[in-house]
């Protein structure tokens, strides 16, 4: 992670990770979940925290959701709907429930579709807000298989590669694939330069946007660091940033989880769609193809070479992707997670008012 | 495509695609190829030129695999061994032939299995180079599938983020969707900021490479405009460049390349096997997901959406992956392929040599 999103330390407060999982199962709970799910949509939040992706962990998504559940946006007792199904594939109407109870659900199915044929898909739409997308891949991982999750998540962040207008949201992806010692390598992406959410952090934490993240309101890059802008007065640049650094590349992965998730699903574009979302999951068995045993020896290997890599001058050393969260969720089971008082601040509130029997930290 | 990468006009020999492509058969047939491998090898590498990526075409390529052939690298008529199948996948060896007559095949495969049961995947491994990797998600796009294909391409080139040395290949993946008017979505890129094709014609064509595209021999990044190193003296940075503009992204996409096609074939990672390459595809029938016509539809209003969008001060237009490229197709159908007169060289030259009955342009 980099330094600019980690909180300042004169604003931790520690919590132990059980103190804040019964905490955020209590939220949900009162939000009309049942024990079950929410136990499942507190874990997604809180396996964020643990890995580092407090961007995506209850202090930027909890009160978002409250306020949600308030108006009647999320449904908490979703009916989730067949549209069709095939050996190796399903389609769902996620009925407005939140992607934190539907999405488990939905990788659970496609990863039954791929230990009994190879290969399992589900495509959802009319979903919600789906928190950490590496949640998905990494139930695959935990089964010996490969996952993958996109979602196309609205449409009014960020443009095209040479556009003054947005189209995607952030539109991330997430892949992951089991070893045996190594922990798993899991790509967890927004494809915007960065999460919508960091920059909420960026902001939070009152550091700066670095050169080629942006755009002005006419979509020109914006190629200097500054103060995050408010909302409406900048959009997002594709990952990779300009043209000459890739940025285009970045558009095409966007597109392609617009295409998996979005249209695939039958929910339609991100900028159609916009904050009804929809969800893509895949699960490949390893045994289909390979020895499983063989797979994750080779996996061992492949991770162990990468982290072994002499590093450029400057750098102490070579990570790959999921094994910093690896390491800093092994860190924070043992010493707590490190929140902003302020998040403490708002749990204690929600508790006061609606007397949910908890206190922080 | 960008400016650098044209030949220049006082360089360009106009070649009609019937004259090239038969020039390209004759070869591939004097090499040992049966008649049917030898016009399925051509249309690849025709189909690169047409579609304006001539790093992929004939130019750069023939001439190495006519090397190739020489030393019995290539095999001219490789024995496929299925290693393992199951309903939607099946792991092949390849038997030393050239990705140009096997990917086809695999694709083939997967396209069937998708046909039947909703996805079809294929791994090969012992595979050689495929050529442009858009070929084959092409292939699924014109059956109203979607397709995929990735391709673990050596080892000696790209470092991992801040590493100082390389663990990767290009390690191209390329993605496809089909719509109703509008030219298929095509991304079909390196996970390098550039195919190293490209780095040989910027040589020819005596053009500069842009900032962030290559590190110094000791993994620093080249944040300048500079002339192309020789081999040996420089590695590739992945796609996005730096970390502050995403490098780790393109790094890990290249992963995700590595492990679907390298590992999951069985092939081992790009780094392992080296020249040796493997390969990944696969198809997605849409009417297992929805419906085939509404799915065309909503593509037709993403993609006209995209090129519809206001471009930003300084650029004409906005593209999507695929759409100049298929205007490009049509251009030079009409007109003829623009090559360096040295390919057209080469050609005469070897006609001379194999008396292949042919003279261009």
């Amino acid at each position: 992670m980099l330094e600019r999103f980690t909180v300042p330390e004169e604003d931790q407060v520690i919590v132990q990770e059980e103190r804040v999982r019964f905490a955020t199962e209590s939220v949900f709970r009162k939000m009309g979940l049942s024990d079950q799910d929410a136990a499942q949509a507190a874990d997604v939040l809180v396996l964020s925290d643990l890995r580092g992706h407090e961007s995506h962990g209850v202090s930027n998504m909890l009160r978002r959701y409250v306020q949600d559940y308030g108006t009647g946006w999320l449904n908490p007792k979703p009916k989730i709907k067949t549209i069709r199904q095939s050996a190796v594939t399903a389609t769902w109407d996620g009925d407005g429930g939140i992607g934190l109870q539907t999405g488990p659900r939905a990788m659970e199915l496609a990863m039954e579709k791929a230990l009994r044929y190879g290969i399992g898909s589900v495509a959802v739409r009319n979903t919600r807000h789906i928190g950490m997308v590496g949640y998905y891949p990494l139930m695959a991982a935990e089964r010996d298989m490969v996952g993958v999750c996109m979602a196309s998540a609205g449409g009014r962040h960020m443009v095209p590669t040479f556009g003054a207008q947005p189209r995607f949201g952030t539109h991330p992806i997430a892949w992951s694939a089991p070893a045996r010692r190594m922990p798993p390598f899991l790509l967890d992406m927004a494809t915007t330069q960065v999460a919508g959410n960091k920059l909420d952090l960026t902001r939070r934490i009152g550091s700066q946007i670095a050169p080629g993240w942006i755009t002005k309101p006419d979509g020109t890059p914006v190629v200097e660091p500054v103060d995050p802008p408010e909302d409406g007065d900048y959009f997002m640049l594709p990952f990779g940033g300009t043209r000459e650094s890739g940025g285009h590349k970045g558009y095409g992965v966007a597109m392609i989880v617009d295409i998996m998730s979005g249209v695939l699903s039958g929910n339609g574009p991100g900028y159609v769609a916009n904050h009804r979302y929809s969800q893509f999951v895949m699960a490949f068995n390893i045994e289909a193809f390979m020895d499983t045993d063989e797979f994750k020896n080779e996996m061992d290997g492949l991770l162990q070479t990468l982290a072994d890599t002499p590093p450029a001058p400057g750098h102490d050393r070579v990570l790959y992707a999921g094994l910093w969260e690896a390491e800093e969720m092994e860190r924070r089971r043992a010493n707590g997670i490190p929140y902003h008082r302020e998040v403490v601040d708002w749990f204690n509130g929600i508790n006061a008012e609606l007397d949910l029997g908890f206190e922080l930290p």
